[in-house]
Order: C-alpha cells, then structure tokens, then sequence
C-alpha cells in the first residue's frame, strides 16, 4: 500500500522504492507517530470531522500499535514506505476502513516534521541529563582533589602549576555551554508543524493552538511554507551535539596523554580500557580514544545535514529525508559517551606524586616576574630578568632554586625570600582570583558549579 | 621586538614568523584591543600596580593609538607579531617604559579572547540589525501582495495555490530564528576571560566583576583553565551565520528560478544583475547566486573551526589562532548579503500575471478531495478518486474543470457546486487557519511579523 | 572471548565494550577476513609455523566459516568484539587449539587495514561498473537526440541554443572522471598492510611480496608504522564518492527543474516518481531529490573521516575504527542511486516541442554578433550594438527578428541576410570546433564517449 | 567600464558591485590571463580573425601588462570587475580599440577557467617540490638514525621499540602519496577549456588541440557545457591539499608530544620556536600547532568548495567564483608549511638517551609470546601467558626482567634464553621484514625512499 497511488499507472521499481523508503531510520519514530495521530484525531474530531466515538476507536486502535511497537511486536511490511505508512496501514487492518478518516486536513509533510520535533522534545531533556552525569562526576573528582597540584599546561608545554580540582572543573564548563545551548534549541524546537498540510495550511477548522499545547508544543507554526520546511531545528541539535563532542574529545585527548607511560598521571580501570590481541602488556584508552574519533563523524554529520539544505527550492523536497539519520545517530553516540566517560573517570588511579614530580621550577618565573614588579620593575623588563635567569641556569646545568643569590642579583633586585616562591602551593594560593586555580577560588567555583546540577 | 626574546639565543627563521603572526586579520580588533587594555589599566591601578598618574599616561597614550587606527594612520612594523605586540609595541614609542607595565598580570591568552569577544559584542547586534533591514523588506513586499495569487511548489511540482505575502514571509521566521540564536549566542559571548592570565589565573587582586562591567560582559568567566581555550562562541557564532546563510541559499535558489524565462514570475532590476561579456542579452541574477555560492563557503568555514578544536590538548594551543579569520569573514560576508538582496528584492518587477497564469486546474485537487469528505467519503477514498479523475481528464486531454458532470458522477458523490473549487482565490481563502495562506491568516501571521521588528 | 583478555583482572564495563565493539559494521568485511586469513596461514606456513597439514585444517574450517557468512547462517555472539575475534572464536569451535596458532605474527592492525583494502579492492570496480551504467544510458540517450535542440543556460537564464544530446553528454565526462579517480584511488587501495603486525612489522620471515601478489595486492607496505595507521586510502575512497555525488546532484537537481510544469521538458515515468499522500495530482522527482539530498550526506561522511584523522599520535590510535561506516554506506548509497538514476533517465518522456518553443529571439545575439565581427566590427563593439537591438526591441514590444532591418541599419552594418541568424539549427551548427554543440561535433564526441566504455 | 553594459538602463548598486568583483582574489591569475590571451589572439589569426599585424600588437600591449604586473605597477581601477576586464581595459589603453578584437569567441566562462587551470599547472610542481623538501629533511634524518631506539606507540601506549629512522621515514610514505595525487590530480587540471565560449563552444573554426599544446595542457576538453562549469579539478586539489595537512597535523601532534617535558624527545631550536609573554621559561613548538590547526582550516575549504558545487543547474552559475580563494589560499598555507617544518626538524635536538631510557620490559613480551611458540606454544596460550607474567611482576613490584627463572617456569616453558628478550636491539633487529623496523629493513626502506626523490 502507498498513501497516494490513485493516479499511477505503474509500479514503482523495486530499487527506486527501497532507495526512496525511510523506514529503516524513521522507525525510531513509531511512538511520536501514534502519539501525534491521537492528537490529531482529537483535533480534527472538534472540527466534526470525526464523531466521539470514532476518534475513541481510533484512540484504541493507535494504542494497540503502541504496544506492538513497545512490544517488539509490529510487523513491518515490504510496502510500508515510511513509519506513517506503516501506522496507517495497521491501524486499516485493526480497525476498517475508518483508519483513511485520520488523515483529513494533514500531510505527511507536517505529520513527520511533528514527529520528529516530538521525538526531540524527549530527546534534548535525556541527553541533557547525560551531560549531567558527567558533569556530577567531574563535580565529585574536583571535590577530592582541590589541594592535590599537578603541572598546568600551554601548548604542551609546563607553564603554571594548577590544582587537579581546577582541571576536572575546566571540563564542568563547557558541558554547561552544552546544555545552555541544548535549552535554547529547545525552544525552536517546540513550535507545531502539524496542521500546515503539505504546504499551505490545512482547511480545517482545527485549534492549533489547543493541538500544540495537547502535544506539549509551546507554539504552533506562524507560517505554513517555513514550517514544513524547516530544519533548522536538527541543524541547530547537530551543532549542539557536535559541539559537545568536541569538548569531549578535548578530554579524551587529555586523557590519553596523562595516561601515557611519560606522563603516568592516570591509570585507567580494567573496566574501561582494552587489550591487545598481540601485545599481551597493553591497556589501551580505547573509550576515549572513540570519543575523539567520534567527534570527527558527528562534525561531518553537522556539515552534511547544512549542505543538504543548501539551496532547497520549494515548501518541502525530499532531500529533507536526509535529516533523521545524522541526528539520531549523533543522539546514540552522545548517550553512550557521557556515561562511559564517567565511569572510566570515576574508576581511575590517580597519581598524585606523578604530577607533584612533574612541577619544576621554570613553572614558577612568572611569580618570579610578579614578585620584581612588586619591587618596582615593569613588567617587560622582569619578563626579560627571568629569561636571562633561565639562561643562567641552563649554562650551569642547575635547577633554578639552586641558583646562587648572588647570581640572582646580577641581574635584578633579589633578596633571599625569592626562594619561597619555588613553593608550588605557594604559587597556586596567589590564584585566588575569581576563577583561578587557588584552593580557596576552587571552593567557590565547586559551589558555583553544584547549583547547576539538578538535585 | 617580540614580548617573549629573554631566554632565546637565536632569532626566529623569517617564514616561520609570517607564518606565526597573526596581524594580518587580528587588526581588525585593534580597537577592542585598545579598550580592553584600558579597561585593564583601570583594574590593575585599582589594586595599586599603577598610580592614577600612570594610569591616566596609559590611557591618553591609547587613545592616541585608538586614533591612528580610526584615521588609519597607525603604521605597523614587520616585528608586529600580532595587534597586542604592535599596540604595545607603540604604546612604549609614545609614553616609554611605563607601557611596559601594562602587561602586568595578563596574557596574551587571556587578552586575545577578551578582544574577540568583545569585538563580536559589537558585530552580534550589527549583523542583527541587517537581519532585520531583509526582514523589514520581506514585510513591506508581504503587505503590498497579500491577495497576489501563485503557484505553492513542494518537490518543485506545482501543489496548491498560496498568496505571495506568505512566500515572502516565509522567509521571515527562518531569519526570525537566525536571530533568536543571535540573541542566545550573545549570552555565551558576554563572559570575560580578563584576569585568567596564561591558564591558572592572574596574581593580581582584580576584581574581575567590576572589570566584566567595565567592558559591558555579563560575567567573568569562572574557571581559567577553560576560558583561555573555549572558542565555543566563535563556532556557535560560525554555525548561526551558517544557518543564516543557508536560508538565503533558499531564497536565493527560489528567485533564480522565479527570474529564469520558464517561470517568469520576477525579473531583477539592472542595479542588482550582471550581463555577459558575451551575450548581450543576458541578465544574470548573480547577487543571488553569490548567496547560494558563499553558504557553501560558510559552512566550511564553520566545519574548518570546529575540526580545528577537536582534540586539543592544553589550555591554551596555538591551533586557536585559526579562529578569527573565518568569524571576520563570515560577519563581513553577511554584512554585504543581506543589504543586497534587500535591496534587489526590493527593486524587481514582479510579474503577477505569469503567477495567476501558471495556477492550474490540478492544484484543486486537495480541496476537492476535502469536498468529498465533507460528503463522508473517508479522505483515503477521497484521495483516490481525484486520482482517476487526474488519469481520466489526462485521457480526454481536457483540463480538470472541463470534466463533464456525468464523469465526476461516476467516480464519486460529486454535484455541480464542484466546479467553484476550481477558483484558486476560493482555494486560499480556505486555509486560513493559524499559519495558512489565506489573506486572513497571512494578515494576522504580518502582524505577529511586524511586532518583531524594532521600530 | 577477547583476543587480548590475560593481564586483566577486571571485566569490561558493558556500555563501555558496546561503544568499543565494531561488529555491526565490520561484519561486512567477513569474507575479507576469511580470504585474508587463509593467505596468512599459507604464508606462515612457508615459514614453519604452521604444518601444511595444519595449513589445511585452517583452511577447511575457514572455508565452512565463509559458507556460513554466505549463506547467512553464522551466528555471532554477544562477546565478538570485531569480526577478526568472531571468525577466530568460530574457528576454534570448528578445528580446537590449532586455531590459537593463526594469530602468530600478526595483529589486528594490519589485519583489519588489509580486509578493508581487500574490500575496496572488490568495491572499486563494481562502482565504476555502476557508473558506467549510468553513462551508457547517457550515450544512448545522446544518440537518440543529436538534433533535438534545447536552450542552453548559463545563470539559468535562457543563453543559447544547443542540442540535447551534447546536454546528456555534459553528464557523461564528470562521470568519466569519476572512474579515472577511482582507477588513480585503486592504485593506493593495492598496497598491502598484512605483515606490519602491530607496528614494527611481523618477526616471522614471511615472503610480503608473496603474499601481497596472493591477495591480489600490487605491492607490500614500505613502513610497517604508516601502514597500520595509513587510511588516505579509505579517505580518497570517500572524495571521489563524494565528487561522484556532486555530479548525480547537478544532473539531479537539472532533472528536477526540467521536470517542472514551467520548463515542461521531461516527464517521469510512474515507476520512477512518487505520489503525494495528500495531493492527488502529484508526480514527484523523489528520486533525483534524493540524489541531491544524499551528496550533502557524503560530503559530510568525508568530512568526519578526515576530521577523525587529523592530529592523530600513534601508529595506531582507536579513533581509526571510525572509518569503516562511512566508506561502505558511500559505497552502498552510490551503487543504488546511478542504476535509479539511469533507470530514471531512461523512462521518461521528452518532449521536444516544449524545448523547441522555449528557443527564443535572443539566444542567437551572439551569433549576430560575430556577424558583425565578420564584418569588421571589433567584438566589443558588436556586442553593445546587440545590446542596443535588445532595448530597442524591447521598447518597441516585438521580438528580435520582428525588428524592420532599417532599424537594424540604425545600429550596425547588418544586411537582410541577419533574419537566417534566428534559426537555431543555424546557430548550433555553426558551434562545429572541437568540444561544441553542433550535431558534426556531437558525434566525434559520442564517438569518443563510446570508446571508454566497456564492451 | 564592464564588458557587458550595453542593454542595462541603470549602474549597479555600489555594494552589490563589491560583492560581485571577483578582482581581490583573481588578480593573482594575472600573468595567466595575460599568457591565456596572447594563446588565444594567435589562435583566432590562424582563423583570420585578426592579421598578424595586429596580433602582434596585441602580444606587445599584452607584454607590457605582464611586465606592470610584475613590476608591481599595474594599476587597478574601482571599475575593473575581475582580472579578465582590468587586462582588457589596460590593454584598450595602450593599443586602442583593436582591443576590442581579442575577446572575439571567447567567454568569461572559458577564459577563467582556462586561467585558472594554468595557474594550477604551475602550482602543483611548486607544491610538490615543497613536499620534496620535507621529505628530503626526513631521508636525511632517518640515514642518521638508524640504530637509534626509540618506543614505538599505539593508542599512545608503549607498544614495542623501533628505530628513529623508521619513524622518521613513516611521515616520508604519506607525503609520497600525496605526491602521487597531485601528479594524478595534474592530469585533469591540464585539459583545455579554451574555445568552449560560454557554454555550447565557439563559432570560429579555432584548432583548439593546437591551442591547447600552446598552452601547455594535454588535451582540448571534449564537451563545452561540462567544460564551463568543470571544477572537478579545484575540489582535487583541495582534497589533496587536505590529506597533506592531515599528514602534517599527525606529524605535528607527534613533535609536540615529544618535546614536551614529559617525553623530552625533541627540543625544537630557537628559529623554531615561540616564548611566552608571560612565562619567561616556556618555549612553544607554535609552527607544529599551527600546521595542526591550519588542518582544520584545509578540511574546512574542500567542504566549502564541494557545498558549494552541489547542485548547481547550468553550464555556468555564479557560484563557481568561489572557486578560487580556498584554492589560493591552500596553496600559499602548504607552500609556507612544508618548509617551516623541515627548517624545524633539522634543527631541533634529539635525545636519544631520553628515547632509550623510556623502552621498558613490557615492550618485549610479543617477542617472549614469540619464543613460546618457537616452543610449540600456540599463539593465543602465549599471549595469554605473558598476560599473566606481566600481572606476576607487577604484584611482586619488579620489572619484568628481574621476575626469577622458577616464576617465568610455572607459567610455560622458558629457559634462561629468555632474558636475552629484553634487549631492544635483539627485539628490533628481529623486525626485519620488508616494511620492518630492523636496522637492515631500514636500510631497504631508505634505498627505495631516495629513488623516489629528484636528483
């Protein structure tokens, strides 16, 4: 059964059909369908389009598929084209010929732009409570670890030292960007297509209004053309997505990194890595190692569904169909990630006298630049005090800290309390700026951070 | 002079330089880079650095470089490595060493993230503002054809009758949306990174609030680590260009067809076309196809950040460097954009005959269909019947409305008020629920439209 | 099983091993994986590692594994990680312990590298068949239509007259150079990983040239670390898919707009059209749409492999099992749209009058300039004159050769024989240089066409 | 002047004019279109077009153009559109209306893409040149190291000792590889679109194939249509563009791991190098980062370019100006990359101590599976033993090594042999497959390398 043969004289081909059918992706849509035909028959019946007693048999009927879908036990079949196809051509066999009332006044143009939109209103909240996982994790690592100190880096390179606490909560962040930007998408999100028809608008009489917010839409479309055309929803859940994975992927390298032999600041649990089928001494970051790769599929997933956009000319082209997949797949792929990312991180070792090793002095000369312009230096010229103090130690294969005094003050006004600042946690305290990695800044950053959690 | 030379005993290779400046498109900050550091000037003078005195040098001494920029009289020098260097490069030629002190306690990674934001503080609302110069253009075309009748295409197929306000206003809500995301996207630019130095902090007691307020941010950032390294303002504001411009690649596709002989249904006015160089009578809608050209462009440029951002692995990666050229290209891109096609819009003939002309008697057939529902035919019925009406009018080779009354008879529950559904105005007029095309809704959807608009 | 499980004291979380698993695609490269690992077995024979009775037995029990790929009978279970662990775990079923021995000397690394290329290696040449389908039909079509005339467009506006079949063979040459990609791409595929083992190359004294000539491969990997991270190959694969793509969606997105009731030029046959559930009328181009909506698709599949590659460490890094699925479904995606598309193509009805009548006046000013050229005038000079016969046309409402020659004379020196210039089977027959539209032309092109084609 | 105003009534609007000017980006076609134009006057003498007299001329104005340009003295007016017209306009100046002459047949659609295939013929052999820089960089490197050990990595995991020179050599096979797709990617650029006109071929009896070898290309394309709108040749060479810099970025990320503090492999020169404004001791490896991020940067212009030819609908649209900038611009990124980072891989430190000390005992169990199944131990049983002597060892807190002979005995059958394992050099020299680590593959592999290098 098609929706629309009436007019052909000839069957479709066969590889056309499965070429043009979405069934295989739009199945993930099968409850969103029936959920929006009962509300559609509900709107239509206070049209007078159906009697009360019609819609009930309808309302019974879609419940039935419901549960065969819930089940696990709807049948599809080689005709059913896409998952509104499928719906209506049970819901004939369930209940007669009634079913062909349902679709008075819509398309499928509207009906699949609705469902989708439902299934994202669903969607959006869980992935945003996914990030939340992670988020919590990050939360409760920091909150063990707001003293320990571990160098800070900048292009690779040790710069500053910093507190472990501080690094976990530098990921906490943009994981809130995520769901800010997730909260946002889902208010063009909930606006209702349904009721545009294919294009123009339905001429029925029916309360959109009333059917969006029975659907738990916060608006109905004001413009029927833009509304069943429009996609920028999915676009704008991909960046978010996209985006996300990004900041996973930032983590994941970090974590491979400092789970490296060289760094040896992590060790990943037995849960959460891999072996080697040939090298029996590996244990390999392979859930991280996917999130980074991932992260590459869903930035191509993103710039895929733009450039199928470009350019569309009319109300609805079928190129749109190209819109469920990348968006459901990116949903899948985040919803996996977040969680096994934190249980990879809350089952790590730490090693906390790996990184307070790895502080050296160099980390701490632009205290050192602080503590001369202090005593009156401009800062430029400290800068350069500093360097040439490098210099001065690498000529004489020391360590900065066992550099004479005398040393020290050929080349700028140094007095013996220079050496405290060698002290890392002495280095950290001096943070204690608004979002800097001191102790004390930490703590009001974690109170900062645990707000946003839900309860 | 570079702000870095004190350690280094060799100077840096010539192409390795040019590669690593960045001046070439970080001047265009130059302005915000100036009013950043005299934001700072202010901070740090607050917590004793600076005296008033000194203070007040800085400030004059910026404002005299702020100067030669808007005169354009600055002149740079080939050891300008990027527009921090060269302002304080010149700062120093104009108020000596004291300008070396306005370095204290900030980084250039802190400094270069202030000024982008700080400079898309100002472009958010720019490009919003010629957002609304196309919507107000759509709006105003919207109101001179609300009863101008056209064909509704979906899958570039003649569908259903619409009124040309609600084609034009179709491309209200998608820029609608563009700049709701704007407005969202202003938010997440509006936190400061001043005062989180390298990556762990500034030493300085600043009080980053007040400076968030001195600048016009909302907020100081609240972890460091973070805020040196997040460019997700620069690609969130990437993919809302990127969506912007893709709805202009489908207004853009639409008025090439309209304007090409077949359609005929609009013809560009010489100030906005182009000729050939060969044939003479050729008038090329090229301002359009510049639009649907460059989306292709602006979604690489946003898919280019974020692969640029993927996985890196420190606070602050010389990688990020990469962000600023394609913003400034997008924003300057868009700015041209828009105000053209408002204005070729504006200024083209529309043809309103051609577009009544090309309504046909096939297009009826949806609200024929909903006749014979209203005679409680099931609409699946419904839909069929009018399908072999299409196949035996095609037989007869007569246009549907010159169907004899006995043909529709044998086909359905069918009278002679049949044929007053062949009036297309009669087929607008029907859809004039929340959204339709009916002069009615589309009178009530301008409203809604024009209320959006700043007075 | 995990092929890799001894030094572990804890199991896999089990959210964390979904994520790790690649079944679900790599099943697909199972009777790769068989043939790989019979070549394997004998090559390791030849080193004594192997019996060649043991040789045997693999080979039998790798034999029945294919069989039960083949006949869709292999049973996987929950524990295959890949499809290397489940062909391994079968075997040991199937011929006990012996199967422990096939691993020796090789990883999964280079395993997997060499079951994709052996993959592609198949999958090349059936593309390319599946191109050369689709431009024998283009052929076919061009010899029919040698003389049937058409506008030809620039901008999409009306520019001169050409023929249809050098419009069809306009789609031939971008397909052309498709398959001399993939033959370039194919030349890449053909280098053999197996025998790099993990990294560092196998340390059995396995013949790699033997070996590689065994599989089919035209040489062994040069360096054991490039070749098991090496995946230009599967990202090459994906470009000229992609390039492939852009040029079904130009051929698409010109089908879709010849197919509108403006141009009138094709129309779809039932099979290869799709209706509308809601609107009788309609004949939809679905699957040209789908063409066009599915290269967005495929751009972006390129863009995530490459994305995922970049700024990888390791020889061999997890992130790389992302390069499956976007290989086979470009594969599976263009091996059902260009025997659609040809199938498409092939069944529709063209109609020549409707191209005929849409020739009009002005496409032949061109020539009607080089008349002038003819006659002394510079080009620039005629191409204004035309310029000035077009407005005053124009003005005077008529069409170009209604204009009276002595308005004519007014502007140039044209003589009464300039009227025989608007005929456009004279305007394309004068287009007879190498490469142009006139009929002589089009059959030394179609000559040449037909010549790289397979018999 | 534009070369086409003559039917327009009305100037074009100023800003969409800025839009529409291509002549920012193609000026750098200039000697091109110059080289193109002096082609194209001597072919249309042959067809009687122009005497050789005036050909003449037009070659000396011509001349004189290419040489302003050189010389940096040409001057552009606000009415020169794009390069075509700044050359006709100069070239009017200096020899009059002849000028007018040259355009004769030809089209802006033919001739720019004629241009721009010449520039990219010069382009491919300067690129490729510049990849044999780096390479050549690498071969000298590697002849250098090739008894120098390092640990070979996989998923960033210590995985088994291999020599320098076989690391360095593994960057050397990507770049031949991209060799190889610029040469394959030259043979597409060099086909003539010359004498296509704008879109159906020209009217003048031209010898395109004579033309065509005058130009430098192989071959006159074979289909005017295709011919125009053909930028198959643009996106390939941005795609091959791309997989160099991924090659780059793989390359970069592993030299900025390596001279981190915690690798300590490398340690890049000064030349090479960056400081901090704020930290004196830091020393930034800012050209590997940047060819790491310009990556992205690549990959984002190949999507752009590809968005953009999606579905376009003429022999020629508009869009296609976008074509060149991401070209250009990849070029000149490349061209300045590839030297930069071979300046910075010669000249850095390498530390083979820091290299040597970091191969551990771990790295050696695949050779100790190797030994048990010289034993007769199956390969799975083996690895599954060396899995439990790894878990033994670190129980105990010892290496691997210092595990006594009785522990190694309970697991399989070892001898006293086995300590002989953990030398790296023994594991290494082992690897001597072609395509091995082993010093003597090595050798091999460096022979083969120099052969493909230019003399």
């Amino acid at each position: 059964m098609t929706l629309w043969g009436g007019r052909f004289t000839q069957a479709p081909d066969a590889v056309a059909w499965d070429l043009n059918a979405s069934i295989k992706i739009d199945q993930r849509l099968a409850l969103e369908d029936v959920q929006c035909s009962q509300a559609w028959a509900r709107a239509i019946t206070a049209t007078g389009v159906l009697t009360i007693e019609e819609c009930e048999t309808i309302r019974v009927g879609l419940e039935r598929i419901a549960y065969e879908f819930t089940q696990k036990k709807f049948v599809f079949q080689k005709s059913d084209e896409d998952i509104h196809t499928a719906v209506e051509r049970r819901l004939g066999e369930l209940i007669g010929p009634l079913a062909g009332k349902l679709h008075t006044g819509r398309s499928r143009n509207d009906q699949v732009a609705t469902d989708f939109r439902v299934w994202l209103m669903k969607a959006v909240p869980a992935l945003s409570g996914q990030i939340t996982v992670l988020q919590t994790t990050l939360v409760q690592l920091a909150e063990k670890h707001i003293h320990t100190l571990m160098p800070g880096y900048t292009h690779l390179q040790r710069a500053q030292p910093i507190t472990l606490a501080h690094w976990f909560l530098s990921f906490f962040w943009p994981l809130q960007r995520d769901r800010e930007r997730l909260a946002d998408a889902a208010k063009r999100i909930a606006v209702m297509p349904l009721g545009c028809g294919a294009l123009a608008g339905t001429t029925l009489a029916v309360d959109r209004v009333r059917l969006a917010a029975d659907l738990g839409f916060t608006q109905a479309s004001p413009n029927s053309l833009d509304s069943v055309s429009d996609r920028d929803f999915a676009a704008e859940f991909l960046f978010t997505a996209a985006m996300c994975a990004v900041h996973l992927s930032k983590l994941a390298e970090t974590v491979v990194l400092f789970s490296s032999a060289e760094f040896g600041y992590f060790e990943l649990s037995d849960a959460y890595s891999t072996g080697s089928s040939l090298m029996p001494q590996k244990k390999n970051p392979d859930v991280f190692e996917l999130a980074r790769g991932k992260t590459g599929t869903l930035i191509g997933s993103l710039t895929g569904l733009l450039t199928t956009l470009k350019g569309l000319p009319s109300a609805y082209d079928k190129d749109l169909q190209e819109d469920k997949e990348p968006v459901i797949t990116a949903y899948d792929t985040l919803m996996v990630l977040l969680p096994v990312l934190a249980g990879a991180l809350e089952t790590m070792n730490i090693h906390n006298d790996r990184m307070a090793a790895a502080i050296d002095d160099g980390m701490m000369t632009t205290d050192l630049s602080d503590y001369l312009v202090a005593r009156g230096v401009p800062f430029r010229q400290a800068h350069a005090i500093l360097g040439h103090a490098i210099r001065l130690a690498a000529e004489k294969k020391v360590s900065l800290r066992l550099l004479p005094l005398e040393d020290w003050q050929t080349l700028g006004p140094f007095d013996a309390d220079l050496y405290a600042f060698f002290d890392p946690q002495h280095s950290v305290a001096m943070r204690r700026c608004l979002g800097g990695t001191a102790p004390e800044a930490v703590q009001l950053q974690l109170k900062e951070a645990i707000a946003l959690l839900p309860e």
